[in-house]
Order: C-alpha cells, then structure tokens, then sequence
C-alpha cells in the first residue's frame, strides 16, 4: 500500500450545523434585531442635543463594541451556510457589517457558500491580501470554483503557495467545461491497494486526522493509480480483519468521465443512490471523485436556473441589489417580448377592416389566443419532463407525437365547442351571433392544433440544436399561438364576415 | 451495548448500478429492439400463407421464447431504477411484456421506483398473490410508501406476515402526513452505548451481513434509546480502537422531529452536506433517520410537481395513458383560463364603442396586457425563490418590496415609452397618433406597476394562507394584467378620445 494519498491534514474550521432545520431563520432574525439595535442607539446618539462631542462618540463606541462582540459571539457558532444564508438576506450595508464581523479563516468557506450575485458584493468589499488569505484555506477544487470571481493577481498569487499536485488539480479543474463532471470534482480520496488485508485498510485509515467528507468507499488502484474497483466502508467493517481487499471488494462499479455531463452523472446518483463515485481519466487512471453534496447541489441549481430563465432572468438576483441593476437583468426578456407583441399586433392591424365591421371580434380573439397558449404549454411541459428523463427515443417518439395530436384535437373539440357557445350566447342578440359561434369554435380547433404542434417541435428542435430543451421554448410557443391565433380568428372572420 | 437492533438480514437482491451512466438507455435501446423484432417476427408468421397451423405456432413460440430468454438476461443484470426506467418508456403492452420477464422477487423494489402513473398500470395486471409477494420483500417504510396505490386487502396480508415490531413501525410511517420528514425517514439503523469502545463497536459491526444502505454514522443512544449523539464511521476509523465512544462522539448534532416539514429538512441536508440524518420523538427518543437519497428525492419530485402545476397538469402523466385519460388531466387548468379569458374579454367588450371609434387599439391591446404579465412574471419568480430560501423576513420584506416597485416604475417608464413610440410612428397618419402613444404609455407605466404589485401580493398571500407559494400564483398573475391591463388602456382611451 505504499503510495497512497497523504493523509488529510489540516482540516478547515470544525463544521457546527443547527441542531435543528430552523436555526439559522432564527439567528438571521437575531442578527438584524442586533443591527436594528445598533442603528437606533447611532441615530439616538447623534439626535441627542451635542453635549460634549467626545463623550458621544464614546458612548456610541462603546455600544458599538458590545453589539459587535455579541455578533461576533453569534457567528462562530454558526455553521458557513447559515452565515451565508444570513449574509444573502441583509442589505447591502448590514451585509458587509457581519462579513466584517466573520473571522478571516472562514471568509474562503463561505465566498464558496453565497451565490454569484452577493459573492460578487464581498469580493468587491475585500482588499488583495484578505482576498488571498480567504482563498488559500481552500482545496484546489473550491479554488477552481472561484476563480472566475476572483481578479486574476490573486489567483496568480494563490497558485503560488500550492504544491505541485495541488497547483496541476488545479489547472486541471479549471480546465473543464462548467457543466461537466471535472468541474465539480474533488481530489480528496482514500485509495488503497487490493493485495492488503482489511487488517491493514484499518490501521492505515488510523493515520488520518480526518477522511474526506463523504467517504462511503475507499478506491482500490494498482500501483499506476488504475481503478480496479472500491471497498466500501460497510464491507470494510462488516468482514473480519484477515480478510483480502481484493475478495471483498467491488469489481463493478459506476465510474465518471471528467467530460461527462453533470446533469447526467446526478441522474445515476439519482437512480443508483449514491454517495461518492470515482472519476477516471480515458486511460482508467483514478483522478477524483464527486460526491452527492455537489450532486445536490446541481439538481436544486439546474431547477433554479430554469425557473428563472423561464422568467426571463439573466441571472439571480441579489435580493438588494440597485433598482437600476435589477431593471437591466429583466430587459433581454422585455425587449423579446415587446418585439413578438409587436408583431402580433400586426396581425391584428392586418384584419383592422374586419374588426371595424364586426367589433365583437375584439373581444373574442384573446380567448382564442390564450387557452391554445395554455394548452401548448402543457405539452411542452410533458415532453420537455420525458426528453430530461431520456424517455423519448426514436422508437416512441412517434406515438407521443400522436398522444399529443390527439388530446390537442380533443381538448380543442370540447373547449372550442363551449367557447363557441358562449361567444354564441354573449352576442346571439347580434346579427352575427351564430357565425361567431362557428367562427369561434373552428379557430380553437386549429389554434390548439398549432399550440400542441409547436410544443412538441420546440423541444425536440431546441435538442437536436444541443441546447436545454427546458429553456426559450416558452416564449416561441406565446408567440405562435397569439400571433397565429389572431391571424387564424379574424382571417376565417374575414371569410365569414365578407 | 446489550439492545440494539437487529443486524440487517436478509438484504434485498444485490443492486447492480450501471457501470457508466448511460448503460440504462442503451438497454432500453435493446429492449425496444428486441420487443420489434419479435412483433416483426409475429406478424410474419401471422401472414403466411397458412401451413399446418401447429407448426406455425410453433415456430411463432420457439422464437418468441427465446426473444423472452433473452429479455430476461438483459433485465437481470439492470439495477432496479433502470428497469423502472424502461418500464416508463415503453407503452402499455410492450411494459407488461417486460414487467412479466422481471424475476418476480424484485417486482417490489421495481414498484417503488416507478411513477405513480405507470405503477398504477403495474398493479392492476398483477393478481392478489404476486402481489403480496412483491411486496412482502420490503421493509416497512417501503410498504408504508406504496400503501395508498396497492388494495387494501394486500396490505392487510402483508401486515400478517410482519413481526410486531415492523408492523407498528409501518403503522407509525402510514399515519404522518405525506409532506412530514416521518412519512419518508426509514427504520434501518445501527445504534450503540457511549461507555462502549470503539474495538467493542467494530466487532459489533461485524456480526452485520450488511449495514444499512447510507449508513455514515452510528447512533449513541441510552438504555431507552434517548439519542445522546451520534458516531460518524470516520472517527470509528480514525481513532484507536480503545478509545470509549463518550471521547469521540459528536454531541451536538442535526436531528429532525417526524412532523417537520420534509422539504425544510432537505434544506437542512443541503446546506449542511448531510448524507443521514436521526429523527427523535418528542421525548428524545431515536425512532428513525433520514437519508441524503431520499432528500434528493424530495428535491426532484418538488421541483417536478411545480413544473406540473405550473403548466396546469394535476398528476405526471403516463407517457403512453390514452387520449382521453390526458386531456382529462388537462381539463382543470383550461377550465380556469377559460374563465379569466372570458372575463377579460367581457372588460374588452364593455369599450365596445370606443374600439368601434378607434380600431388601432384593438391591435395595441395584447401589448398593455402581455408585457405587463411577464414583468410580473419575473417580480412573482424572484420572490417565490426568496421566501423558499428563507430570506424574507419581517424586517427586510418592506425594503424588497419598495424595490420591486422601482424596477417595476423604472421598467414601465423604458419599455412604455418605447412602446409609446412606436405605437404613435404606427399610427401617426391616424389622427389620433398623438393620443395613441401618450395612451400607450400611461397604460403601460399602470399595468407594469399593476403586475409588480400582484406578483408581490400574490406569494405572500399564498404563504399566508399555508399554501405553497410557487404554485398557483401565474394564472391568478395573468388574470390581473390582462383585464387590468385591457380595463387600464381601453379606459385611459374613452377619456382621450370621447
């Protein structure tokens, strides 16, 4: 078992989470009463009818200390994700109050923790040296997280203090593509070789000051550091200590690629439960290992970032960030819309004749614009759902695309026969009571027909282009269906109405 | 360490994950192949020219037994999930050809991983007895999770067969509330004494087959099974093996009451990188733990169920149910947007009149009224994602709001005034081009403010009333700025132009 890992050694500030899931909403809310405190005695301090001038910057010290050392006194003990979670609920100027109040050793964990938008606040409030201090507490797979957050002398600077192995994992991590596998990967790994005794796994783990987070499994390599398989650690335990590694251990596992697709990778830990699985390279050689936190991690960010690119938002917010900022992060979207609303409304100026003879046209269209809209969606939805859970091959896609036919027929039938009724019953009195009916009814056939076509060829077109079928579909599909909707509603209207 | 629970026996048929994380749509790729050359095979057989009918079918069976023969190897070597996987991407009799093909003691751990959609259509091919014994194999936090689907009938039979102890646990797991941490922790652990050390600990382990898939940590817990801490398998393995497990174990640990709320526990898990977690009574007493894979179970079946229900779908749909099953799934939603739709174009109708005057602006209409929706849209978003993150507190909603309001002012003044614009070089050989524009302005600035107020109020009032603020909250949305937005800008017209 000679070469192996070193052994973990300094490990970075003992980890305390909450004893319960409610904790860090309750020192949040400590915190600001504290910070709430603080200003009230600052602004009474300063109200108060100028006796001597000393005196109250004394006094307004003082108070200021004792709030500070309580602060202090709450955040040690808190967990990085919770100060984190406390830093992204405080404005701006509270915010920087605790960061300052957070011991220099921990800012690296919890630059990790926050997200882009209040990371980017921090970063921005620290000085070089704090910045490089912050960073060289971490691991070279937290660094490489970083690192596009960080002005490039400090990460030149930081490099400079890792070792050889560290700074090639690093250079290594940093290489790869952000949605891949090698990019959330850690090095910290326990391997050991199979020729040993369990016996001898044991006491060789007794060196260590601490294992990996997350280790389920120690690897099992060869002397080249190729794969062979993993012993995990309840078969490590539950067998007697004279046992072989190689008779106990697992041949057969699951392993990465770097260049695999994370989102794929957290479908297996998904599916297969995992805990940790082994990265190898193309040769087979063990070089990582990702873990289920960052698995975790990846599935809350990938459902994240698609509710907030189906808004039409850049990028997450920070909660305080200036009005002006905000209102730039929603523009893109804005102006997308503004442009096919535009259009749309030129399909309607098309038909202006028709509307002039028979108004209750304008009335009636964005019913049938809406509800194809609606209908639309949810196929998209569904086939969206199935394309993310690889369930549409080439051998069913085409019974799905007839489900969907299908429903949308249907639906259209049913709904556009009591639109069409309605719209019958709303203006019978009018001339053209019945044929507004029809009229009705025809165009909400056809509009749910297109709904259901585009929602089915968006997704499918958005994947064959290799991009995330879950993404943009939502905006063509409203623009087909309010755009085709008005231009089916009144061009039958105008046949009708002649 | 006298009590404790009983080493884990008989372990369900060993998992076999895929080496790679997409050996599962390959077999299913073999699969669908297999089933086709056997339909192939059929109707060629079918569409002979009559010989001796007996040869036929025996042709016909021979074939399709060895087809079935090979099928089964195939499915033997899947792990459950990717079975499951299959059985959801295959339609309804290619799956029960498969789902017969399974070895009949696996049926139970194939039900629990499938859709709620496509077990349902499980059960009901299998008779009483199969499934008795499929689910029989489970332990009673599995059975607890499949109660609701199976008849009630089995489930009294199954109960038969459990020892008194796993039939109150699975009592104590079918009455906590489905969204409840007790209705997903499951009752495999390993718990200990702390006067013990940790070579007592060690051979303790190794009198298990298996521990418990998941297991991290052992539990310390008192003659009466109060839980007094907890031993992570690192420190088992890192310590000397006579060192007593009061020195090592960690006291200050996570643990989680069986009517939490389970997704704040999964918030738990995720901001701590938890892989288990105990569950205590009100006394203190340990009664279960849960685990990092159903956590991320949880994560993926909300996120799910909010796509679902943002698009107006009750339940996930069987890929392959039939036509009126579907649109019967659909109905709801497009019963409600029929209604607002209804209403909204009733608000157009009363300004009948004026459109009859000015028909430009049934076309610039849908612009108020869209636009407006998504600005709201993403104010909606923005905020449903802090109150799920917990940063929405008394003291900080005031500020947000006012934000929101900014960017929904300083929005409406760009995007209205480019649409004012726009709106007047459209019509500015009308004479009312002037009118139009200032019309489209106002309304757009009111309508965006509008949106930005009904995105705010909305998810605080759902989680006011208790509701799940991501649900519900886009339709209500859309309802106020289509009529709000027709009522403002038809209204604001029949001013200027009476």
């Amino acid at each position: 078992m000679s070469e192996v890992d070193t052994p973990v050694g300094e490990q970075a500030a003992a980890a305390v989470p909450a004893r319960d899931p409610e904790e860090a909403q309750r020192a949040l809310v400590r915190v600001q009463a504290l910070l709430e405190k603080q200003r009230r005695v600052e602004s009474l301090v300063h109200r108060e009818a100028t006796p001597a001038e000393e005196k109250k910057a004394l006094v307004e010290s003082l108070v200021h200390r004792q709030h500070l050392t309580e602060l202090k006194t709450i955040l040690d003990r808190l967990h990085p994700a919770d100060i984190a979670y406390i830093l992204e609920a405080l404005p701006r100027d509270d915010r920087l109050v605790v960061w300052d109040s957070v011991k220099a050793e921990r800012d690296g964990e919890i630059l990790l923790e926050v997200s882009d938008a209040v990371r980017e606040t921090l970063i921005a409030s620290m000085d070089r040296e704090e910045l490089v201090d912050a960073v060289e507490t971490l691991e070279a797979d937290e660094i490489a997280a970083l690192a596009d957050d960080l002005p490039a002398d400090v990460v030149e600077e930081v490099k400079q203090g890792l070792t050889t192995e560290e700074r090639a994992q690093l250079r290594a991590a940093m290489s790869y593509p952000e949605d891949s596998v090698g990019a959330r990967m850690d090095f910290e790994m326990v391997s050991i070789r199979d020729d040993v005794t369990l016996e001898v796994v044991l006491r060789y783990l007794r060196r260590f000051d601490a294992l990996p987070d997350h280790t389920d499994q120690v690897f099992v390599v060869d002397r080249d550091d190729m794969l062979k398989g993993s012993l995990p650690l309840d078969r490590l335990l539950i067998n007697e200590p004279d046992t072989k590694v190689a008779d106990v251990m697992k041949a057969d596992i699951l392993t990465l690629a770097p260049l695999d697709d994370v989102s794929e990778a957290a479908q297996a830990f998904e599916r297969y439960d995992l805990v940790s699985a082994p990265v190898v390279d193309a040769n087979g050689r063990l070089i990582g290992r990702l873990t289920v936190d960052e698995v975790v991690d990846v599935i809350r960010e990938e459902s994240e970032e698609r509710d907030l690119a189906n808004a039409g938002l850049r990028e997450e917010e920070d909660l305080f960030s200036s009005v002006w900022k905000s209102a730039k992060n929603r523009w893109m979207w804005l102006a997308i819309n503004m442009g096919t609303a535009f259009f749309a409304s030129r399909v309607i100026g098309a038909f202006e004749g028709t509307i002039e003879r028979v108004v209750a046209l304008a009335a009636l269209m964005p019913i049938v614009a809406g509800i194809a809209g609606n209908s639309g969606n949810q196929t998209l939805t569904l086939l969206v759902r199935s394309l993310a859970l690889g369930q549409v091959t080439g051998a069913n896609a085409r019974r799905l695309i007839y489900k969907e036919i299908g429903v949308a027929v249907a639906n259209g039938v049913v709904w556009g026969g009591l639109a069409g009724v309605f719209a019958y019953l709303l203006y019978q009195d009018s001339p053209q009571g019945v044929q507004l009916g029809v009229v009705m009814f025809l165009a909400m056939v056809l509009n749910m027909l297109v709904g259901a076509l585009v929602g089915l060829a968006v997704p499918l077109a958005l994947r064959a282009l290799g991009r995330d079928p879950a993404i943009g579909g939502s905006v063509l599909l409203t623009f087909t269906t309010d755009s085709g909707g008005f231009f089916i509603f009144l061009g039958l209207a105008t046949l009708f109405f002649r």
